[in-house]
């Protein structure tokens, strides 16, 4: 990737659901060349555009002011890969990414979960790669309708080399100038395991109770399999030479506690009968561990009460 | 009691849901002084008796036929009280109870899980008391209803001292007489255990995930959750004393395939927004093989799980 001004920018975004799509929206409104490739909502993004209802301010991308696509092929080569595509779809992102790659073509995945800047990696090299944590309560509400309630923050860093490249920079003030607040990680392992931490708890049981933050939070029995799930995921991340501390867990307890009921995106899923993203938010963490040789015993139980939920074999 | 001809035995059923109401107007039916006590039924009951569909025949006991009452003072002291109260209500046992006892009283649990026999044995003494498992399906469709759709035997021993004594084997000789298939146990620790291999994972997850057995065997995923826990509570049983094998994990296993899809008592009991027996079911097992020192890492989750389930607080 050029590190140049920004607007000159050629911006490729894979996966346009509701962080893609916002975040994509965002770029476009503030003159980037965004390129949208799009699967189910491709033909109403062309014929309408996006619709944005942000709490930090409303607003529409009509069609000739977008480039969307259906088909990779199509797109030309860019600058700079967005992933969004749910990591259930991990498996299209070969043939979906690499038709848009130039030999300095940067990729940052902003996908839930663990794995996914390893992933790409082997597919394209790790050099390309950067990953971002998208902190941000956004829905799609229907194709190209985004609601997006509150917060917004993109953290983000190299996934080899230092975390806080030019590059990585670049990239954040390209977002700061588009109303997203973002912020570059001095370590992208450690932030990705921080998120973990809250992840695989809230969505975890979330999706085996089809339970928001709330209700697991309001029993003694709730907040011990909630800290008994993120004390293990700070032990696999410790063994892993990442410098989180055990003050992680209360400080995230108590910080969702005042978040009121919130849903995690593996709970929708369940609601909304799909898939689930069990690998990225449970599997992966939970092999990271294990290969390290840290026991995740309410882990491992969770992962497979999660798949069996998600296998669908419970709605009958 | 006495050991003379059972015809002459004075028989008290506390609790006459689907368990007490079956066996207790099976005795009824079959010349024996039975006596109910009831609450929820209790007028339907003295006004209509008992209905029973049964895959054993069914019967109608008229309410002439009966001896019912909503007061445990009211009752006459009997030679045998059949307590088959959910175990969620076992702190009214003491003042149900007390009243009918003479000084040779037995008293015959027939109540799920574990510690119900300690139970009644820190009430009113361990020389008492007789723990039956009741092998049965068995619902209550209604007040002074009941459907019985198959099996049905009642395997019985003594609490303390040899399992098979007279009063267990002259008590077991009642119910066959009764069209009852009842078995005396050589060994009722060992029956109580093998139980709970079944019913631990059985109605744990099925009460977590609402599943029925067929759908927890399904996957890979339920299979190992089963397993799991089987495991576990073997384990526990043979830090105990108990003499079960770890064949019977695969046993039951094989034999629950063959059951199609069973709705385990705590699935209902979720279902119908009913207390679940948690603590009878998973609680007790789970403190017996601490006790001990074994580490139940999956029934400690499972039972959290299900405390908050039967909490109340999903239901929103």
């Amino acid at each position: 990737m050029r590190t140049h001004d920004p607007k000159g920018f050629s911006i490729a975004v894979v996966g346009a659901g509701a962080v893609g799509g916002y975040y994509g929206a965002r770029l476009a409104q503030h003159g980037h060349d965004v390129h949208f490739l799009l699967r189910s909502d491709y033909d109403v993004v062309r014929r309408r555009g996006f619709v944005v209802q942000s709490h930090d301010g409303d607003f529409n991308l009509a069609p000739d002011q977008l480039h969307v696509y259906n088909d990779a092929s199509k797109l030309p080569p860019v600058d700079l890969v967005i992933v969004a595509l749910k990591t259930t779809s991990n498996a299209a992102l070969g043939s979906l990414v690499g038709p848009m790659l130039k030999s300095d073509t940067a990729i940052l995945t902003l996908q839930n979960g663990l794995g996914n800047e390893r992933y790409l990696s082997d597919l394209f090299g790790a050099h390309r790669v950067l990953g971002g944590l998208a902190f941000v309560c956004i829905n799609r509400t229907g194709p190209g309708e985004i609601r997006h309630t509150d917060h917004g923050l993109i953290r983000l860093g190299e996934f080899v080399g230092p975390s806080d490249s030019p590059r990585a920079q670049q990239i954040c003030a390209m977002f700061q100038a588009s109303k997203v607040h973002c912020q570059v990680l001095p370590d992208l392992s450690l932030g990705r395991w921080e998120k973990l931490v809250w992840n695989v708890p809230f969505n975890g049981l979330g999706a085996a109770l089809d339970a928001p933050t709330d209700v697991l939070l309001r029993t003694e029995d709730g907040r011990a399999l909630v800290a008994g799930l993120m004390h293990e995921v700070v032990r696999a991340a410790r063994a892993l030479g990442i410098g989180l501390s055990e003050t992680v867990v209360n400080h995230q307890i108590d910080r969702t506690r005042t978040m009121g009921g919130y849903r995690t995106s593996m709970q929708i899923d369940r609601q909304e009968r799909r898939p689930m993203e069990v690998e990225a938010i449970l599997g992966e963490p939970l092999r990271a561990g294990r290969a390290v040789g840290v026991e995740m015993p309410l882990l491992e139980m969770l992962y497979r009460l999660v798949r069996l939920v998600n296998s669908g074999n419970l709605r009958e």
